[in-house]
Order: C-alpha cells, then structure tokens, then sequence
C-alpha cells in the first residue's frame, strides 16, 4: 500500500524546511561541491533501500567535465571535505573534481526506467547581509564567503533528498527502475556533459527535472513545459603575445590587449540569423600590466546563445573566426575553450501531459500554465538531448515563486513554501511513472 | 672650346619657357605618357648629336612597373599616339603602357658615366580654371581634361631636353658616357624600379637629379643635398567576399566591406618605431552596392611611409598581417597588391659638395641652402640606390620656388624664371663632371 | 447589374497582359515616375467614371517626402515628361519629383471608404539581356538602362488599371466611396509617409494591397494575410573632416574615413534586443580620394529593421549614438539622415477573414494559405498602420508566383498568368466591400 | 679651506655603500616614501650645518601631486611611519602623502643659487630572490614585499645625503644659496609638479640632477648631456555604464567594456605627428564581472609621449576625443584622468659645458659623453622647465652602469662602484657652482 503524497509532505516539510536552511549555509560552486555531495550522500545512506550509489569518478566521464576552477580552488574544496568524517574511499571517488552523484533503486518488477534530476551547485556570489534578507533574518545565511546558493539549487537538492525519502517508504510498490541524479556544475552549464557522455541516458525512458523561481508569479503557479531554452557555448579566450617596453621598442611588441579589444568588438558584430535571436557577450576583459608595458596577456569570458542549436553553432563558428583573425592581426596566439555549453531542448509532449494531468491533481498547486519561458540556458538540456537521442522522453517543470532581487544576485531567496509543491508533485510523478 | 651655360641660357629662355608651356598642355599620368615620350623624342632627333634612344620596352624591365592603369586607360593613350606623325616601329616600343627613354652619348673619350633623370609624368588633377591661374591667363592649361602637370614635371621634361641640346653644342669637348633618362611613372613611386631592374644603372659614377618647388624660398634659393625622403609602399588591398540579403539571410552574407573598415583602423593602429618617423594613411575606401546587401566587395588605396627602409618594411610587414588577419576575421579572401615603392636614399657626400661648388659659382643662384628636407617619397630613390649599390654616387638637388597652391593642387604653378636656374645648373654639373 | 469577375478577367486577360509589358518597358525609380504617373494617368481618363483625380502635388505632402534623388536625375525625369503630350497643368503637378496619383469615386450611394492600394516604381537594376529572361525573347525589356522592374510593380500598376476599368463598368451599383491609390517609391520605403502626412488615410475603412511574387509556390496559391513585415529605417550617413597631407601634416587631417570604419563596426554591433529580431546592414561605404590625402569626406548607405516598432526605434536611437561618437572620436562633422521608413504593421482579422472568403471563391485560386511572412519591410505599412490608427482596417495579400532569380535580380520576372488572379481578386474583392 | 672631493669619497665610500644597502631595504613607492622622507630627515639631522628643513606640507603644492595612491596605502605607509621614532609635529607633514623634504643652506655670501635634486621613490615590482641576485646574496633586499628600488634611487638618495655631508664640512667656504631637494614619486611622472607649483624653482640659477644606470655602458662612463627626454602624459581613463542580463536584456544594458575597447583602439590610431616622434600604450584594459553580465565599469592605464611639449600635448587632446567619443558611442560615463606629466626639457648648453669640465676633472670619470639619449620620460624635467622659466639653467647628467635586467625589472641591480663617482662628481660640482 502506498503512501500518499500529501501525508508524507505533511508530515514532513518542517525537517525539510531545515534541511534545505543546512545546504543553504554551505554553498559550493560548481567542481568544488565537496561538502554538499557528502552530505547529500550522508542523507541517502540513511534510508532505508536498496540504493546503489554511483559516486564522482563513476558518475562522470572526467574529460567531459567543462569550466574546471583552479587546482587551488579544489585543494581547498578537499580540505573541507578530510575536515568532515568522509572515509578514504569517498574521499578518492570525488578528488580532482568530480563531486555529484546518483542513487538508483532496481524494483525488481517490470516497468519504465525514470530519472529524476537535481542541481546541487552554488554561485560565487556574496550573500546579502541585511536584516530583510531572511536567510540572515533566520540565521542560516551562508558560511562559505563570497559564495551563495543564490539559484535555488539548495531547494532542489532537498527535493531530491524527499522524493529518496519517499522513494524509501514506498520501495515496494515501485515498478521498474528509478534514479536520482545529483548533478554538479550546472551554473555555466558545465556538468551535465560529463553525465551524459558516461552513458547514463541511454536507457532512461522518462526524465524529469525543475526549477524553482524563474518566472514570478504567486506560489503555486506551475508548468509542465519549459520553452525558450537557449542554446549557449561559454568560452574563454586568451590572447598570449610579447611584451615590450612602449617608449624604448613598441615595434618589438606583440599586443595581446589590441587583439582583446578588436576580437571583442568582431564578437559583438558577429550577424544576426534570419532563423531565430542570438545573442553574444564578452562579459569581461583583463589584459596587461605595466602602464608603459605593450601587454603580452589578455584574457576574455564570453558567452553565445542561439534560438536552436543550428544559430548557437553558427555563433561559434563566427566566434572561432574573429578570434583567429584578431590574434593573427597582431601576431599573437590564441587559445578558445569551451568552458559551458547547453542545448535548446524542449519538453516533449506526451510525457508533459502526464506531467501535466500530476499537476492538475495535486492540491497545493492553484494555477497551471500551459508553457512558461526560460529565456536562458539550461544545463538540463544537454541530459534532455542525450535521453530523447535515446528514444527516451524529457520533461522540465517551472515551480514558480517570487525571488526577492532575481536569480544570481546577493539578495535572492525563494518562498520556502514552494517545497511542499516540489516534494508533492515529484512524489505524485514518481507514483505516475512507476506506480503499481 | 665649350659654349657657357650663361651665355646658353641667355639666348634659349624664351625657346624652353614655350616648351615648357606645351608639355603643360599635354599632362599625362604615368604609364600613359604616350605623347609625352613621342615628343620628347622629337624634340632629341632633331639635335645635331650622335645620341642613341633607348625608348619604352627597352628602357624598362616590363614586369617591374608597378601600379599600371586600367587597359581602358591605355587603350586611349595608344589612340592618342596613333593621331600623330608617330610611325609603327615608335608606337610598337611604347605600347602597352612602355613610356620614357633614354638618350645615350658616348664621347669615345675616356672619363666617368653620368646619368641625368627627368621625370616626365602629370597628375590626375583636374586644372584651376580661374583667371589668377597663369596657365589660364596666358594661356597654356592642359588640354586633357582631369589631368595636370600639378607637380613641376613639365619643368623637368624642359631641363632635360635643354641639357640635351647643350650637350650637342658641345659634343667634342665631353668625356666619358653622358645619358638623360626621362622616366616614366614617377608619382606613386612607379617607374623607376622598371628602369633599375633593366640594369641600367650599374655603371653609372654619377646620377644627378632633382626638383623643382618644394620647399616654398624664392627663385634662386638652391641646395644641392635634399635630405628626408621616405622610404614608402603604395598598397592597393581588396577584400572579396559572399553578398546576402540584409534581412532575408544576412548569416549567409561574407561582409567584404566591414573587413575593410577592421583592416583600415587596424593599420592606422600600427605600433610607432622607435627607431624613427613612419606614416600610414587608407587614403580611400570603396565597398558594398546596395543598402540592403550584405557587400561582397571593397577597395582600399593605402600608403605606408618609413624614415629608414627597415621601418617601411616592418610598416610593410605590419599591414600584410593586418590585412590578412581582417580578411580571416570575416571569412572574405583579401589581395593586397604592391603598386608604388621607394626607398629613403639619401645623397653622397663627395658628389654632393662638387655640386655645392657648382650652385656658388653659378650667378643666377642667390643662395646655397646646405641641406632641405623632401619629407615625402620620390621614386628617384630607388635609382639612387641602384647607383650606390653598384659603387657610384648620387645627389638630388632642390630648385626653390613659389608654387601657388602647393603640388598636387589644381591650383599648382612654380615660377618660370626657375627655368633658368635649372638649365644652367645642370648645364654647369654636366661640365664639371664629364667636361674636358 | 453586375459584370461578374471571372467574365471581366476573361475578355481583358490579353489586354492587360500587354498594358502590364507597356509599364516593364518603361521603369523608372521613385520620386522619377514622371513617365508611368503620366501613362497611369492616360489610361485612367479614358474610362467612363466619374472620377476625381489627385495628382503629384495634391496627393504628397511634399516635406514628408523621404531618399528624394539627384536634381541632376529629376531634371532628367522632367525632360521625358515635356517630349509626351503631357500638358503644363499636369507637368506642373508633377514637376520637382512629385509622382503617383489617386483617382476617388464617390458613388452617391451610402457605403465604406475603401482605399487600393498599387505601388508604381521600379529599381536602379539594370536588366539581363540572355535570351533566356521572357521579357528579352517576347521583346518587352526595359528600354531605360540601368533601369528595370524588378519587384512586379508593373503588374501592381496593371492590376490598379483593370480594377479602375471593372469599377467603371459597374459604377451604378457600387456603394459608399471607393480610392485606387497609385503610389510612388515604395521601393527604399520613402513614399507612403508623404501619401500618409497629407491625410488621405483618415477616413479610410478598408485599405487593401498586395505583392506578386515573394513566396515561391506555384501560381493559384494565395493568402490574405502577409506576416513578418519587419520595421525599417533607411539612412545615410555622411562624415565631414579635412583633408592633410598623409606624409607632410597628417595630424592636421580630420579623418571621415576612419569616422566611417568605426561607425561601420559599430553600427553592427548594435545590441541585440530580447524581445526579437533586429537588423542592420551598412550596405555601402565611400571615402576619400587620393592615396596620400587624410580623407575628408565619406559616406555610408545603412539600413536598420526589426520585428516590431519599438525596437526599431531602439535600433535607431543607438545608430545615432554611434554616428555621434564616431563623429566625436575623430572630430569631425556627422550627418544623418533618414531616407527611407517602415512600419511592423500587421493585417486586421476581421478584415482580413473577409478576403480569405473571397480568395476561398476565387477559381482561379488553387490554395488558400492561413498566413505567408514577407521576412522584409514594404512601405505600405505606414500606410496600413495610419488606416488602423483612424479606426479602419488593413490587410495585405500576397500572390504567389515563381520569381525566376528572385526580386531586385537582373533575371526577376513573374509569371504573368498570375495577373488573372490579382484581376479577380481585386474585383471580388471591391464587390464584397462595395457592392450592392 | 676646502676638503678636496676625492679625499671624501676615498674615506666615506663604505659608509655611504651602507646608506645606500639600507635605503635599498625599504622601498616606498611615490607618495608613500613616509619611512624614506623620515630616514632621510634623520641622516641630515645630525650633520654639523645651518640647514633650513622644508618638509612635505610646506615642500609640495598639495593638490598639484598627481595620481595619489589609495586612501588604504597610505593609511599603511602612515603606520609604518608611526612605529618608528618619528615625532608627531614630523608626523603631521608627511600626513596624507606628502612625502619629500629640501634642505636649504644659506652661506651669507654673495653667489649663485644652486639646487641639487635627488629622487627618493622606489616601485611595486617584486624583488628577485635568486641567489644571483647581488642584494640577496649580500643579504640586503626588500623587505616591503611587492616593491623594490628598481630604478636606483636607493643611489640616488645616498648621493643626495653624502652631498649634503661635503657640504657640511665645507659650509665655510661655500657661497650662496645651496639646495638639495630629495623628490617624491619621481616614478609615473608624479611628483615634480607638486614642487614646481609650490614656486621654489623661481630664484634658482643652476639645476643639476642626474640618473644612475640607463645606458648600459661600463661605470665610468658619463655624460653632462641627457638628451630625448620624452613630454608625456599618463591617463587613467574609466567608463562607466549599466549591466544587464545577456540573454534577457541586453538591449538595456551600457556596455563600458566595449566603450573601453573601442577606446584603446582609437587610442593607438591617433595620427603620428610630422613634427617628431609620438608613443602612445594602453597598458591595461580591465572590464566587467561576469560572463552572462554586460559589463558596466571598464578602466584603463594609459601612456602618451611626444619628442616635444606640443606633440605631446597634441596626443592629449585627441585621447581626450576619443575618449569622450567612444563614451558617448556606447552611452556611458567617462572619466580621464591625468596622474603623471613630464615634459620635453633639455640641458642648457653654457651649465652643460660647465659641468663637461668637472667630469673631465674626476680621475674616477673614464670617458665623458657628448650627450647620452634617455628615449623616455623623467620628472625632472618638469623642474627644469620651471628653473628655465625663470632664467636660470639646468642639467641633467648620466652615470653609466650595467644594471641587470634593465630598470623597472626584479633582476635590477647597478655596479656600486658607480656612487664614488657619483659623490665625486656631485662635490666637484659643488666646487665649481658655489666654491669659493
């Protein structure tokens, strides 16, 4: 006999209410997320099913991993993790950066395989100190200076941990197989290609994930059906030249921040597509030292975006083009990677009308919208592809709710109240899915 | 016993003031000086001297002229020519853009090689046609409409035959090899590297040219050492790329016209020299054809200029790279193209002073400046150095004037009684150097 | 008694065909229609109507007349009107490039104002001459050089001439007013606003046009509602410096040229906007003159679009900031000015449901699309969105035809069975909203 | 009677190698000298001689100092200050970056007023720890990290202070008005003004400064004649605009980091000058926060140069338009400020063959140089122009050193021989302005 959703949100929403304040306070950008996957992992262990884990290392195919921060940076992430009682073995599974992980639950019985997916990352951000932020207000503001769960990944990761609650005390009357996938790095969409290019998509029949936030309307506004996912690569351009002294021999200069600066301005020019918005950002520029030194170094963080994939592929043919061309204008190198990079997926539409029917059921939620816009990029989409690729389907629910001061800044929070819908509506989709 | 250029001068003023103002009326630019040649040449047949002509094709190394007009432009050159008394074998030595000659005496006499140089060529300068204009007012404005002689050539076309008929006159008492070459194609640095790649001036001891005007002191104000000639590259550089409609495909578009803009403010952008002065100047740019085409064309006439030959080739070795990197920048081909050239010779100390001593003992000259700067390019250069390369010596000498208007302008006349000063100097030089 | 339609088409088709070979025979640009306002005006007197003619000078408000060409080209236009028999009335109406007329018929008879609308001018293009092209083998290619039409406006201007011919025939028993407007310059987007800024469009209730040609399905496909027409702004720009020499003072120069370059890249480099797609195109640049002279002058011919008005006019608002700043960086004076303007007008349902009726009745029609996109801007916008903005309604139809070589081509040419349709569609159509 | 010169650098060389090992341990940056102005203060302190201190407030015009470190800095500099002995009335005249002091010594006897000038700053250029390094080995580098007397004014202050000393002991035979300034950031082009505006360069008769190192040749080597000294001017320049989202609203954003690429751009194609030689470096473009942000602050380190005053000045003027251009260009705010200025001085020729006669007297002095070129800029010569100014004459000498890896580098390093010669020349000097 199951549970029903309702009850288990009911009589649990308090404890995750709390769980979610304790991720809040240990924010960890994406790569370094160190802590939160044992924490995570700590959660899950406690339940009682048959889980198998699949940790880091095993999660992930390392070379796929894109944007990887500093060795400094992942040397302090390791130190905080040999501060917590991680056992070496989870220790080595997440060193060098591959933190994440998935728990999947084999029923036994016959039926589709379902994974549910949540982003564990947060942002190098400084969160707001003001007493009218309420994570200050409420004491549980974050302890990681100058970084903030500052997305709402905090409240997905709890909604992850509820459904493997959930999960747990339904464990026999679930069919097929099930899997929660805790994926690292979403913020300039960098993990999801490393989980994709392990393979674990191949077999997923459904797929299912959310966000919380994005379009602001009251609590309990709900969609099945994401649209205006842009296609985006991030990249990061360095120019490498010789420096010379600017009165003594400028001639003998090779100017990294020239190229910089005209690359920059090529990237903006690149032309618009007739099939669909684009769009383009050099989003910073750092070049050169001495004020009487030709500049040898520039370094620049871009990002393109297209409509579909076809118009994000033509930006970075573009951007390769100006790129090559500045460098070779004043005769130095040039180096272009491809540090984040997501797709324009879309909900397919048999699985968002089931999703949808859930939604209709479930008694928190006051109003369902037929769409609801993105208008950025997702690093879902790259999962998304990979299970539609496969014959599977993929769906992307938006859970509304205000965000005091907007996504990726100081002052965003999300209504706490919009838990009991994330936890409510993946039970009850769980039960959709795999349900007996 | 030899005729004295005073009493020369004296008794053929008036008769080369009136030549002087018919090859004013006759100003063609270079390449296409058909009937310039042929008169010339008619002027030096009639003299009673034992010259041999070296005319067109075999004065010049046919591949070395640089920046040739279009064959519409040397089509009606040759119909020029066809309309006078010019016979068959004359027109077939000129055809095809092969102007100027040469007059060669050999005394039978031992003694040194001097060559003379005129330069013989108009400008694309439509003339004043206001009555303060003297050509106007006395009547004497070129007869070929949108062309000039705006720079004093005819002057030196004038100079030129006048030492020819002084050498006639004294024919008997002249050692050594005397040449006067009157060279095509001078603006724009174009011609003399034909005749120097010829091999014409391998033997020569002595060159000796010079200009009138520049430098704005009055008639009789003469300096035999014209210091600061730049070394500089005429470039013509074209981008060629794929036209689209604006609106319907732009993406599709290769933009010829903003590869150029890139490329002209990349290489006026080209570093100082330390090591001196340099110039860059994108003189004209010519793209695109319709507003609502993406342009698949541009054009652009560029000058680079150094105070060293190892400036303008690193100006040289900039733009190439300029260019080239503008061109990959937009995904257009790109030609650029050498089409004028000289170097920053400067003159020989020795000769110099032998010519000093020539302009003090010459009456009409009222004072001997020691040094004045051209600070501009003159393709004599490129026949200087040919001179000092093979071990003999070259000067070039400024004959001041008044030039109303400065050269180049529609308004451009210098001071005919600088005629006078012109043909007694160089009668005067032809003597102290090959005279008896 | 009413002609029917389909009875009118077939007894006139011939006849028109050749009206339709008259007018390609003679295209001339906008503001210059001196010729086809005359031959317009000819064939529309001889009918038997009472119509009221409003010719060049009544019809335009002539300050609001935009891209008004050369003296030089009007004088030329003028002088092809004095050698018809055009009588000094109706030269003096159109003297000064002012072109196009409007005949009204006001029936006496209660009813709506309805307002055709035919464009009349053709484009700069100078026509293929293979014997492939149709209008080179049936001998009715342009006999103005370097002029052709080659958008259909010839068959606009033959079909305005056979619905006039069908009103006359049905006079009595058509109600309310009923204008056929002959405009000039559609082409560049520079006549409407004069036909609007003089107020015709106040009282207008119903205002239809349409295009031939544009989408290339087969002839008999037709649509009652053109979609994407984008917003436009047409300008040019100009730069003023002054001019130096490259080598002697070039830090006298005020360089245009360079001015130029910059606006060019940044005009493209104008923003994208999120709430849709946008345009920009410098289609041609010109600057300077000679190779060592700083350049003085320049001038750029761009056009701006988007999908609505307002960013359009953000569009517009940034180009001349940039032109502003490009002026600034190098000292040197700006122009710019606005030579051609379009609107994102879009079709009125109800209006627009009542022509697809009539398309639907139409045997001639073979397929009824819902809705085609123009993907380009079209100079009956503006006047569309003065109609809708007097409280009347606007549609504007598209009748498809292969376009061999595509519209502003040498090769463009229409399948002239298509004027069958634009008869009956037009005489439907006049029926349905002014019939009896 | 007078102590000979070589008498008293034979039995102070040791002492004053120490001084100078002691200075080298400190360095302070231009307006930070607190500890340098206050060591100084205390070596003349205790020398037997009627010195007048003129110290920071009562040395500089205050608000002619440009480009002022940070307030944090100097609240550093201002505690390294407070923990040494200094008493508060000291203490209260450097306060808020007035570093530098002069000592004044009036003889009561008729004669000349000389000022001796010895700047005191050192740089933020990290110190070299390798072993090879001469000041680790003999164990008297840095020890402020981060900076380092990388230019030799460590031996620039101990010739001051050993000139001070021979002046102390031979105040009974001096005549006139002795000065020695000990200048404050000389580096960046800071300083100098502050001192000139202040009015003590008025009364001045004789000038005489001079730089250790520069030309590479062997110590012994020395000229009375520095020549090339470049007139430039140092920038910050920032922009200042608005972020937005990349993918949401662009359109809203203004982006200083493209106004500032722009800029540096236009920068470098500023027209060379045909009066001399010009430089001009943006040495660093700093832009923007994140990838997907338009970036709203961008600032830039600047430096223009001219052979002479007004070519600099020309530099200036046109940075400033493209400066405001590019702003107004990308609508944002601008700001240029200017926090270094040096002029184009050169060395008066009667002083300079004065002292060409004392270096001919020191038997340290191998060679004595025409003239020696510096082919960079050096505060000093905003000095000098003030003392010409108000007719008197200045110098500015050079004593050769190699100086490993080249000032301004962390290998920097000058031969120590090279202050005997300093010291003797400087007494010698002495001798021959205001001996007796």
């Amino acid at each position: 006999m199951t549970l029903m959703p309702s009850d288990f949100v009911s009589a649990n929403k308090e404890k995750y209410t709390a769980i979610r304040r304790f991720f809040h306070q240990i924010p960890e950008p994406g790569w370094e997320e160190y802590l939160t996957t044992w924490h995570i992992y700590q959660h899950l262990k406690k339940l009682d099913a048959p889980f198998t884990f699949t940790i880091g290392k095993d999660l992930l195919n390392s070379d796929s991993r894109l944007g990887l921060p500093s060795v400094q940076l992942l040397l302090a992430a390791h130190r905080r993790l040999e501060q917590t009682e991680a056992d070496a073995g989870f220790i080595e599974k997440i060193a060098g950066g591959h933190t994440g992980l998935m728990v999947t639950l084999e029923s036994g019985r016959p039926g589709v395989n379902s994974l549910f997916r949540f982003d564990i990352d947060g942002l190098p951000v400084r969160e707001a100190d003001s007493e009218s932020h309420i994570p200050v207000k409420a004491g549980f503001q974050s302890t990681h200076p100058g970084y903030m769960h500052a997305c709402g990944h905090d409240g997905h990761i709890t909604t992850g941990l509820a459904l493997a609650e959930f999960i747990a005390l339904n464990k026999d009357s679930l069919n097929g197989r099930i899997q929660l996938l805790f994926q690292p790095a979403e913020e300039g969409c960098r993990g999801a290609k490393a989980v994709a290019d392990r393979g674990w998509l191949k077999d997923v029949d459904h797929f299912v994930s959310g966000h919380i936030g994005i379009s602001q309307y009251p609590v309990g506004t709900v969609s099945a059906r994401t649209c205006d996912m842009l296609a985006t690569s991030k990249l990061d351009i360095r120019f490498s030249g010789r420096s010379s002294h600017a009165a003594n021999n400028p001639q003998e200069g090779r100017n990294a921040l020239l190229a910089a600066a005209n690359c920059a301005l090529g990237l903006h020019g690149i032309s618009r597509h007739s099939d669909g918005g684009s769009r383009v950002n050099v989003g910073s520029l750092n070049a050169g030292s001495g004020r009487n030194i030709i500049a040898d170094k520039a370094k620049m963080m871009v990002e393109l975006r297209g409509e579909n994939d076809e118009i994000n592929a033509f930006m970075l043919d573009q951007a390769n083009r100006v790129t090559e061309g500045s460098a070779l204008m004043y005769g130095v190198e040039h180096e272009l990677q491809l540090v984040g990079h997501a797709l324009a997926a879309s909900c397919d539409e048999p699985l968002a009308e089931r999703m949808e029917a859930v939604l209709k059921d479930c008694p928190l939620v006051t109003e369902v919208v037929h769409q609801l816009p993105l208008k950025a990029s997702e690093d879902a989409s790259v999962l998304m592809d990979a299970v539609q690729k496969s014959g599977g389907q993929a769906t992307y629910l938006m859970f509304c709710s205000p965000t005091c001061g907007g996504h990726h800044n100081p002052e965003f929070d999300f209504d706490e109240s919009v838990l009991s819908i994330t936890m409510d509506v993946m039970a009850r989709s769980l039960l959709a899915l795999n349900g007996s």
